[in-house]
């Protein structure tokens, strides 16, 4: 038996995982980003196969990790995370550098950035998981704290987009509170929901300029559900 | 070029990744388990070829997962971090139970508990990657924090082990302090390093009782070095 739940319990970093050079690039929210060996030293990561940048990593065989800080706005979290290069190029007005690789790698919100050539393609299904060679490792901040996904579930709300490997269909979480007389609104741009029984705010009593937590849309893109 | 203290900003959390069946059984300390496909679900987990838990989950297709709580105790990292399951058995005198499969799951210090079907196993070079179908998954306690390699290196004073994805020479990181006259003492158990620079509390100082912060040997396991 499986209790949904328990997946919570799992510890992760989140990350901008990007690919490309300096034509073209592009980068997504993962939370799948470690270390496999350590003499020589070589990270995995794991992307949705319909992820843009999938398509970058295949080409460019690199990959480059920029570690989040426990300050990102949601705003980074909703261009990254629920939008796709297909649609936008992620990286406009973004502090973009080039590593040794010829790489881009996000520089903003970044508490430490690591580059890396792929050696080895997995295909696990949904996902593919790359390990590459780590070439180029830098600290960026000494002082931020890296944001964990449990700090982003529990602290800032919010939730793994669709493509991610820890995506839960909300319907196969238990549910442990007793339901009253309540609305729900979902984001009509990342799919947040809000719920006013769990969230013991009335949506309609919520400031004007409240934003959604996940990918910082305004109020009016909310629908009632 | 790579600095090796950007590393650290990587998030895990830590577990006891366990195999064999009510016969044979044994489990390590892992820093390594993670989520790569949500449909189905498929977790997986890095094991180095020389741990005696590698051949059990070659030979019996089947890992399960411990997640540690916040509150473990030295004394477990010391048995299932730092001696090998082909000297000792680590199951001795801990609650075990066996899932669903006939996985032998360790159930002390566990907040939450995962079993896993392999499915695939990828030679990533000094370590096997093992991908599984994840068959049951548990909350052991709703309350308990699971332990993070964070907190363990930075409240804890805890190092990975040798055989760990994560482990990193000493040499290799960049010294920060400006060394004074001190001593250096060694754990002739785990290898943990206590340095009376860094600790700023001579060894000789520290009181009788006083255990290795990693595996919880005696003071008198520890020689200068």
């Amino acid at each position: 038996m499986i209790d949904f739940e328990a997946l919570f319990k799992v510890s992760y970093g989140l990350y901008i995982v990007s690919s490309g050079d300096n034509m073209k690039g592009n980068g997504f929210i993962s939370n799948t980003v470690f270390q496999v060996t350590a003499e020589p030293p070589r990270f995995a990561t794991c992307c949705n196969k319909n992820n843009f940048t999938n398509g970058l990593i295949e080409k460019y065989g690199l990959f480059s990790v920029s570690v989040l800080s426990q300050k990102t706005g949601p705003e980074v979290f909703g261009r990254f995370g629920y939008k796709s290069g297909k649609d936008l190029d992620k990286f406009e007005g973004m502090n973009i550098k080039y590593g040794e690789t010829g790489v881009p790698i996000v520089m903003d919100n970044a508490v430490a950035i690591l580059e890396c050539k792929v050696l080895q393609k997995f295909d696990v299904g949904t996902h593919n998981l790359y390990v590459g060679e780590l070439i180029n490792a830098q600290i960026l901040s000494e002082t931020d704290e890296p944001m964990t996904y449990s700090y982003y579930r529990q602290v800032r709300k919010g939730y793994a987009a669709p493509n991610a490997p820890t995506y839960i269909d909300k319907s196969k979480l238990v549910k442990k509170t007793t339901p009253v007389k309540s609305k729900i609104y979902k984001c009509s741009a990342c799919g947040f929901i809000y719920d006013e029984n769990r969230e013991g705010i009335k949506f309609s009593d919520l400031p004007e300029n409240w934003k959604c937590p996940v990918c910082g849309s305004e109020k009016e893109y909310f629908i009632e559900v």
